[in-house]
This record gives C-alpha cells, structure tokens and sequence, in this order.
C-alpha cells in the first residue's frame, strides 16, 4: 500500500511525535515532532525534518550545526500516531552536546546527569 | 536532586510522552502517555504505568493480558518533555499481538507491515 503521511494520526496541533533512534548502537537520542510536510521532507530528503514548535517552523535536524540525521528506515506505530526513525546521526544528537537527549536518568528517587 | 515529577513539562492535557524500549535487545516497543501520578507509579511500582487517552484512565501495562514491562530504567530528556523507560517486556508488547507497535515500514514509498 502506498504510503500517505495524511493518513497518519496527528494531535490537535497537526502534529505526531517521532521518535530518533541510532541505527548503529540503538540507542534512543530525541523525541521530536513533525506535520504531515515534515515526513513528506523526511522521507524525500533523506534527512529528519522536524517540526519546532518553539520557532513555528520546519527544523532539519543539524543545518546549522552539522549534526544531520540520515534516515535508514521510518516506521510507524499500530495506531499510526507516533513514528520510529532509525538514523545515521552525525556528531551529538542534543543540542546541549550530548550524544543522546536523554541523558538524565532517575535513581532511587535521584536525577542523575550521566556525563 | 531529588526528582518530583511535578517538574516535569506536560502538554495542555497533563501528559507527557514515554518511549518503552527492550532492556535486553534495545527494540523499541511503543509510544505511550504519562500523567504525573503515572510517572509516580511507575517509578513507585516498578510496573509501567500509563495513561489511556482513550479510556480515560490509568494503565497499567500487562493489568490484564499479563504482557507487563518491568522498569529497569527511566529517563528524561534535555527539556524535561519526554520520558525514556527501558523495560523487560514479558510477551508481546503491542496489543495487536506483535512484539513491537512498529511493525509498519515505509520502504520505498510504500508500506510494508512485518510479520
């Protein structure tokens, strides 16, 4: 079946959370959100379009910073609201510099920064 | 620190979206909401907690079909805006019977569901 990014599920702000994954080691690196014309982009180009809801606008991924995400494969959930992109990510993926956004993790009732 | 999930930052429906990922084979296995007394349990109970959007109510993932994921881990990304958990699944994690709610592929512009 040919696929339609307008069949997707997207929320009331015309959204749908995609989530990053390393191709290479499988680790989990961000959670961002695109519309429907930022998985059209994504799957044209090649490179993770997202949408920024900070800035209102199509945000692809390492244009100003060089740390592109080269998409291997987009999968999309049994409800078709959230979207699973395996990617060949170059440098960090997280704008604070660290390799993965989720690198604050909850111990015994503690947040721990892992370096 | 001590974490509270309080601090967390939740959409305009109280929710948060939580990434469950295999402990042992780094799979990601679905995409699902979390308020912040979900959060508490989770973290409380060990057992993935989440909230149906649809029902309204709390979920506690495996409540009655068994396939319940055990938390080994939570973490929080750089906003403080999503939630990775990694889990030890037991069966299948999707309700449709599949191990992972990515089963659909995009490959060539055209869907492709896995067995």
């Amino acid at each position: 079946m040919a696929f339609d990014p307008a069949t997707l599920t997207f929320n009331e702000a015309g959204l749908i959370p995609a989530v990053a994954q390393d191709h290479a080691t499988g680790e989990v690196l961000m959670l961002a959100w695109m519309t429907a014309e930022a998985v059209r982009r994504t799957l044209e180009t090649r490179r993770a379009t997202y949408w920024s809801r900070s800035r209102q606008a199509f945000w692809t991924k390492g244009e100003t910073s060089g740390h592109v995400q080269e998409l291997v494969e987009m999968r999309i959930d049994c409800d078709r609201d959230a979207l699973l992109l395996t990617v060949r990510q170059t440098g960090p993926a997280c704008h604070t510099g660290a390799r993965s956004c989720f690198f604050t993790k909850v111990e015994a009732g503690e947040e721990v920064v892992e370096a």
